[in-house]
């Protein structure tokens, strides 16, 4: 279990004992993708390879290899899938990294404080469409299909939110349903890629497409606390991004269904006057024990995820399946 | 021959003249474009409805049906297939609304000046993924790995432009290398559907894809010398952004070749000033002939085009293929 995933050098340790059943798929997969993001153009290849660096944890592949290993053999077909949708990942946070104006990604400088917004844009654009490409050179629709459906309602769910900044009358379930499509759309696709590419049934690819449903709303939850919360240098991000941009997310939500109308606008007043949103909102995240709420939200996911896989043989992949919401919930960064 | 095309009122008399044969098509498949974009969330809906209205003039979709009725039958993969390329089309030139800056499209305000540049990148992310998605509901996976490979090629054409701003040193070659990429790669992935989707056999349909790709460096030429001479009112959108952005094109490009050194640095100097680098460059372009050198370069691609396709069987559609080109050189929007 102490195997070091060498091509995955962005995980942590405790990601990397989790992902030990799947270490050498997700090499492959890894491989796969740096193959992939190549171009002949240096000005396009330095910007794509730089863009490789700026993915997460590598969840979704891990998601899609360990559902197929859980249920059975992973195959050449998962190695791609699982390159595809961290590629597409990639994209929209790169993208996201220029709605937020964020500086900070994984440590390192985000792609638009590396270069600028209009090649940033381009640079999410080609990999979103090279990651289609991708798809498409298996052999069946499904793939191609599961994917353009899933990013679509990725995209939906981001347009949604980003139509809702300032909207402060929002309330808990359509934040729900918002981070429903933004985030878990993604982890559902890769669990259900992993499984039906393994020969699940039918029924069992839908538990496994809602187990990672459920685990993408709670990282979201635990995600949007983090940027509230959270430790800058320990995220390795720039945090607070989504009270600079007045994108209510759930602990701000709460918080200010507890206060009377008049004090409502005066929190949304002081955390936009420009100073710091977050120690504006530190204590009273602490009056109305919104952290613990939040938390508790999260949990709730996490529990309905594992729910989901409980009927699932018992192996070395479907134990970490049945691990990762807890890592979720606990996670730092 | 006068039959108006209702749905896309987007045309102009000429070009609905030139779509004819075709117009039957090109509104079913306008329907099609129109049922899928929409969305139950009424602040995506709004913008996805709108973002139809930005369309061009249809190039893409009339190439792919133009293709497959000079050659065949067009079936409903071909009704699907010109909605999926047309889509694709919308989602570039609202990303390039973003990042040229520009105010206006079709006599319309663009996207980015409606809202803002983070909902309409998200908006264009949201286009793309549908169109891959409504490209996947065919039965094989040709359409998806020929629109994913011709997109990608797009990305990475207009991802070496937007890098290559302010690079003066750029030559005729590189820039027709780039226009190939960025606005060809499209075209000729139209005809290639429509001719594939027909049952053309592979070397008349690399014949039809050949046509499209010289058609498209063709028509971005003159949208370059249109940029830079062209009248805002008739072309309905934003002129003068190459030159705004420093991205050397065709024009400007032919014009500094005749220059010595030190008045190239004066004159992209004084283009750069903040004045109307159109009232600048103008007396130039008269004077190296400029306006005749560009024409008769984008003359010597259509004329290519007209060459792939002399041995296809005369027809309506494939008159009419016939006639583009000499369209693409002579419009004035």
């Amino acid at each position: 279990m102490s195997q070091v995933i060498s091509g995955c050098d962005v995980l942590t340790k405790e990601l990397k004992i989790l992902y030990a059943p799947i270490v050498s798929e997700l090499e492959q997969s890894e491989s796969i993708l740096r193959r992939e993001l190549r171009s002949e153009h240096h000005l396009v290849d330095e910007m794509i390879r730089y863009g490789c660096l700026l993915g997460g944890k590598r969840l979704r592949p891990a998601l899609l290899l360990l559902s197929a290993k859980a249920i059975g053999q992973t195959t050449s077909e998962h190695l791609i899938l699982a390159a595809v949708v961290e590629i597409i990942h990639t994209a929209t946070l790169i993208h996201d990294d220029v709605l937020d104006k964020a500086q900070l990604r994984r440590h390192l400088e985000t792609s638009n404080a590396r270069w600028d917004n209009q090649a940033s844009v381009l640079l999410g654009d080609y990999l979103f469409t090279h990651a289609f490409f991708l798809a498409s050179t298996l052999d069946s629709t499904f793939a191609c299909s599961t994917i353009g459906k899933a990013t679509n309602t990725v995209c939906e769910g981001e347009l949604r939110q980003v139509r809702s900044c300032n909207n402060f009358e929002m309330d808990e379930v359509e934040y729900l349903d918002i981070i429903d499509a933004k985030t878990a759309a993604l982890c559902a696709c890769a669990c259900r890629l992993g499984a039906h590419f393994a020969g699940a049934s039918e029924e069992c690819v839908d538990l496994c497409a809602r187990y990672g449903r459920n685990l993408g709303i709670a990282f979201q939850i635990i995600d949007d606390l983090l940027d509230v919360t959270g430790n800058e240098s320990t995220a390795g991000k720039s945090l607070g991004t989504d009270l600079d941009q007045n994108k209510p997310t759930l602990p701000l939500i709460h918080v200010l269904s507890h206060l009377p109308q008049q004090r409502r606008v005066q929190v949304l007043e002081d955390v936009n006057s420009g100073a710091d949103g977050r120690e504006i909102l530190a204590p009273l995240l602490d009056r109305f024990d919104t952290y613990q709420y939040v938390r508790d939200k999260a949990r709730w996911y996490a529990d309905q995820a594992i729910h989901q896989i409980n009927g699932m043989a018992d192996n070395e992949a479907s134990q970490v399946l049945q691990q990762l919401p807890n890592f979720v919930l606990h996670r730092a960064g």
